[in-house]
């Protein structure tokens, strides 16, 4: 069951008005990693609300507490709240949850935007809608309210019931979202209840043409490795060649967990992942994607590999370990001739089946002091996970699947590819384990849309078709019988 | 010739009108590494020039153009004026030029310190007036200008010629002021002509209890490394395990650079300075320190070292190497998941002869290519030397410092350590070749008084003692026969 024509022709005729829609929603600069956009945040999680309302969706502002921004200062803001909905109660309907994020990246002009990040600005000439938030994730809820606002003013009824799950800090861990899901899905009068199958729209397609469904993401877990010696920060000159300098036990320990070639040096943990077989590298080869696609979305050749599979496997079945940066040390321009006191390295493991947390943490943790002891230096080291999140593969032969593909040939003409992601959104876990069900990632932006970047975008005929992509869907699954 | 009673009483019977005129020169905040703090710091040229005129010294500003602050913006500064001074021209008596510098590293409450940085407080407990900028390079200014009140005041002649030099950009480079010197100096109508010597007050007792004299300081070479891949910032989900990230290659250079021992990698650098003579380590044996000194100085049991001599000659006579930090990697407190696509490590060699930054870069820089080439790296690798200085060492057997000897014995009672310095003040040098004299480092300030960092100070005794020294060290200049 297709959607009607009168779907498709109501998005075509109304594309202006949503990229109105798409363009107030960026005006807001709802930052969640920032304390002073936090109110911003906030009125973004009212405006979605109230858009939500007008199309006739019952919804509520869930309070989930204040936030520990900042621990030296002590600075407490308030969560910005989850925004709940539904929309349609009928039993021999199918109900759909849905999730999206309505907080972004920071962004600044000075960042390297070469328009204002928060006016979204329609480039005709690549019809690219550039903004912070167009593609990460205005632009796919925006899509979401787009199909209610023709259902609702057309009169026309939706396919399906639909259940809605909008948070504020996507971007800055989610904080309290888990403990909210899990509670309401536990509640006697859940607005979770009868929940069939999920979609979250929060990624993006593997190039810049083909059409995907994900069904996998690593998870991952952040490490703080703090070495620390003297009681303040010194002068190089007076101290170089005196002290055990943290700086150089630091970068010492960082240079030993992961090789330049991508190689994860911490024994256990690349173990632990079976090696592919023939029929998998054989799956990898045949996504639509080349070496070229990555490159555009790197901006530069910088693979780490000329054969297309190893670099997909690298990003989708492989576990990762990256070098984030380093806290208390110098980072301005310029010169600086300090020895930091106490410096701390950030990293991260991206991890794949059937690596966790909880598996992956004690190898790290016990490798990391076993090098620092090495050095025998009189500094202290502390290492610790700061959050982290399991990977998530799905049944990609479930009735989800299948109408968000036959709803992908509907609209773009071809069967999409069928991927996993090398990112990480630890509540699409969080849905499979709380509501049961099938979870869909549906994406609807390109590769190189530049999410956490400068000059992010969203190509228009990804928003328009994308929108027709998303209303198409809900039919699809109507038309599989429950 | 010890200096005149009467000089000893007028600084004690002035010393609390002294504590308020450093109190004044604290509260202007010249910090030249801020740029909007830039107009303080010419404010504090103009009135340390008020000052000197006060007290019948002639003066000069003298402009020595503008600074580029920062090359993204382009914005440019006007460089803070560099004070010339003179007083005296009887040819009969020996010339000094002294040289000092007005501007202050930066501080803010926030930083840590226990008192608002630009009030000086006198804590009475512990005798100590806490200020940035109270022992560097504040203070010993403050000790001059205390001699020529007294001198003015009094109508008592001075027993030497003085010159003065003063600068505002002491803790930003001190740009333009090599080239001022070497012009000043060679100019027919030279204010440096017939100077016989000079004096720096601008380092620090290597403990907390013994006056000392200096006689030899580091020389610099100030390195950035940059790796440089990816067109932008990218996400470590989407791009961990793919390409060559510039963090790892990164961190693997700087890790080769040198061991957490101290130990510098680079072939050919430790290999030019000769190994120390049993006669050399008895000198350092003799120095007034001991290990607790240096944790005192370090505020933590650091040291790379339980021998005194190899601790002493790590700072005084071998070259070091510090890794500072990291530009364009995640600095921030939290989590980000960044890969960073373009990252600039900051490094720098402290130099001892016959090490120059001529001599030392070439081996540096060649190393670091090489291996970088093992890493077979996509990415780009550039490597440049930022700034530097040779070391400095003195002959402190000549009459500068046998005077300066003879009233540290007045004031405090005892013979002064001759010691080197493990930081570098570049000036010291270009005044040693430029006028051909003796120079001599004369510190006021003792090994804690935390110069570039918080709760900075300078204990009211050796701001006081220190005061009646730089005057004495006048009249035992004049009493050798020119």
């Amino acid at each position: 069951m297709p959607a009607p024509a009168s779907f498709i022709k109501y998005v075509d005729d109304n594309a202006e008005a949503f990229i109105q829609r798409l363009a107030e929603a960026v005006k807001i600069p709802s930052v969640s990693g920032e304390a002073d956009r936090r109110p911003d945040v906030i009125r973004m999680g009212v405006w979605l609300e109230g858009q939500l309302k007008q199309y006739g969706v019952q919804t509520r502002q869930v309070d989930i507490g204040e936030q520990l921004f900042d621990e030296k200062t002590g600075l407490k803001l308030p969560l910005p709240p989850v925004i709940l909905g539904r929309i349609g109660d009928d039993q021999a309907k199918k109900t759909l949850l849905i999730y999206g994020h309505y907080d972004v990246q920071p962004a600044q002009l000075s960042d390297g935007w070469n328009t204002e990040p928060f006016e979204l600005k329609h480039d005709k000439e690549t019809d690219r809608l550039i903004g912070r938030g167009s593609t990460d994730d205005k632009g796919p809820i925006m899509g979401w309210l787009n199909i209610l606002e023709m259902h609702h003013t057309t009169g026309t009824p939706l396919p399906v019931n639909l259940r809605f799950v909008f948070e504020g800090m996507e971007e800055s861990g989610s904080e309290e979202l888990d403990p909210l899901i899990e509670k309401e899905a536990a509640a006697p009068d859940s607005w979770f209840k009868g929940v069939d199958c999920v979609c979250i729209s929060d990624n993006y397609w593997l190039n810049t043409r083909t059409p995907c469904l994900t069904y996998g993401l690593r998870g991952i877990t952040y490490f703080c490795v703090s070495v620390s010696g003297p009681a303040r920060d010194l002068h190089s000159g007076a101290f170089g060649r005196t002290i055990h300098e943290p700086m150089t036990d630091l970068i010492y320990l960082m240079s030993r967990l992961v090789s330049p070639d991508g190689t994860i040096l911490v024994p256990g943990v690349q173990e632990m992942v079976p090696e592919p077989t023939p029929e998998e590298i054989a799956i990898y080869n045949q996504l639509d994607f080349s070496i070229d696609d990555f490159n555009v979305g790197a901006g530069a050749d910088v693979a780490v590999s000329s054969d297309k599979a190893t670099v997909l496997m690298g990003r989708m079945r492989e576990p990762s370990l990256s070098l984030h940066g380093i806290e208390g040390a110098f980072w301005g321009q310029g010169a600086k001739t300090v020895i930091p006191a106490k410096v701390v390295g950030k990293f991260s493991l991206r991890l794949v089946p059937p690596q966790t947390p909880e598996n992956v943490n004690p190898l790290v943790i016990k490798y990391v002091e076993e090098q620092f002891k090495t050095l025998k230096s009189k500094n202290k080291l502390e290492i610790s996970a700061m959050h982290g999140g399991k990977p998530w593969v799905e049944d990609f032969k479930h009735w989800n699947y299948v109408a968000a593909a036959k709803a992908t040939e509907e609209i773009y003409g071809r069967t999409p590819d069928l991927m996993r992601e090398g990112g990480s959104i630890p509540v699409t876990l969080t849905f499979a384990e709380a509501l049961k069900c099938n979870v869909l990632l549906l994406p609807m932006g390109r590769g190189d849309d530049g999410a956490h970047s400068t000059n992010e975008k969203l190509d228009r005929s990804n928003y328009i078709q994308g929108t027709k992509l998303l209303g198409t869907y809900l039919y699809e699954i109507a038309a599989i019988a429950k």
